[in-house]
């Protein structure tokens, strides 16, 4: 038996920090795996045993980690590439999508599944109450890989359609007025009246969760631990929670 | 002790179907729950056991249901909504908050949690590969509480901002139509070579994994089991898996 039919790569979400978000089929991921491979904080979230090799690099090395751990495949291994929250929203699955099309056409036939994972804007949204109740979109606000204009862009449209939305990786060291900027497009097309919920590190033992309006909310609220979540015009305070309703007005 | 003390709701999600990818966290509400409240086919999947009431109830009937829940954690039982995926997802915690919002005062001190679960949309992107790798948008097309035409609406805005975009309740026996028109807006706005996907009964032993393009779609291929994912311009196919990648390009 060849290498290729007996290794495999599973991308494996661990969700948001809190080891009980973890799902079983994930946990038997992790039990078969030969190699786990990721970025150091979500590698060292795996229990060493004997049997099993962990590969921990440094964050921006997804197309590296993510080619190693379809060599190792191919090779024979069992390789579990761990990633925070789900690996299909703003994680390693595509990049291992991107890896494989760049490699060579044996990987084609590799055995790769993708294992969901909580991802964080809905333990965010779970821990707020159900500021995601209605229609809502996603978006990276990181302009690494795409342009700044195009995030205005899909901001804008996106308040326009009444979307809820999550922000994932709203802010950083190196691109700190760019979300600002995004506050300034939101107040301008939803009001300042609208909700806005701010959750860092949610579900780990430092979590934060500000609850605040549009009209009061300040880029520093932000940074790339955090998940922002923006309601729509229904969004409402009931007591501790916030939630959406899930019916929209004629109109 | 008042059975306001004592009493708790958590709206919890059991995925998708397949129960390995119910959180432990979900489990252990499980068992310390004295009720369940639910869908008939959720609570299905909860096993009976001694000390613990099942309470399933038919569809539609959401506000009632979580009315039941509350009234009865307000007396002080330990009372698990069930909810299949994710509850934040177009699913119960926003229920219970619109009945929390309509009840009694009182209610407003009850111990509320909501327990993130893996939602249809992220288990079926899973299964195909990583078709929401990019920005994306979640819409409910059934016009049960919103007008169509602001659906209409969101699908249109969506396109033009690039998202890809999951649906969720594409078509039902009483509204046959509507995702027909839905399809011709993507057609329009999209082009006939984008990707779309069909997910049914994801994760079950009966699930069924189709893809096509926008040219070739048909309404009879989504009924109210499938959830429907849309690529964006970029979206493609590697091997036996759909992705897309998480760069953009400029203009």
């Amino acid at each position: 038996m060849s290498g290729a039919e007996t290794g495999w790569v599973q991308v494996a979400g661990l969700g948001p920090g809190d080891d009980a978000l973890i799902t079983d089929e994930v946990r038997a991921a992790l039990t078969e795996a030969t190699d786990v491979v990721g970025y150091i904080p979500y590698v060292n979230r795996v229990a060493p045993r004997p049997g099993l090799t962990l590969h921990a690099s440094d964050n921006r090395a997804e197309l590296d980690r993510a080619s190693h751990a379809l060599h190792m495949a191919a090779a024979g291994k069992r390789v579990v590439v761990v990633s925070s929250g789900d690996p299909g929203v703003f994680a390693m699955a595509s990049a291992l999508f991107e890896a494989l099309e760049a490699g060579p056409k044996e990987w084609l036939d590799l055995d790769i599944r993708i294992l969901p994972g909580i991802t964080a804007m809905l333990a965010a949204a779970a821990r707020l109450g159900a500021p995601l109740g209605h229609d809502f979109c996603a978006i990276n606000l990181s302009d690494n890989l795409k342009p700044w204009a195009l995030i205005e862009h899909r901001v804008r449209l996106a308040a326009q359609a009444g979307f809820a939305m999550a922000f994932y990786n709203p802010r950083s060291k190196s691109r700190p007025h760019q979300f600002g900027k995004a506050l300034e497009i939101l107040r301008a097309e939803c009001g300042a009246d609208c909700l806005i919920s701010f959750a860092r590190n949610v579900t780990k033992p430092d979590e934060q969760l500000v609850t605040t309006t549009l009209g009061a909310a300040t880029p520093e609220m932000a940074d790339m631990r955090t998940v922002v979540i923006v309601g729509t015009a229904q969004t409402r305070r009931i007591g501790r929670h916030v939630y959406t309703p899930r019916s929209a007005p004629v109109g």
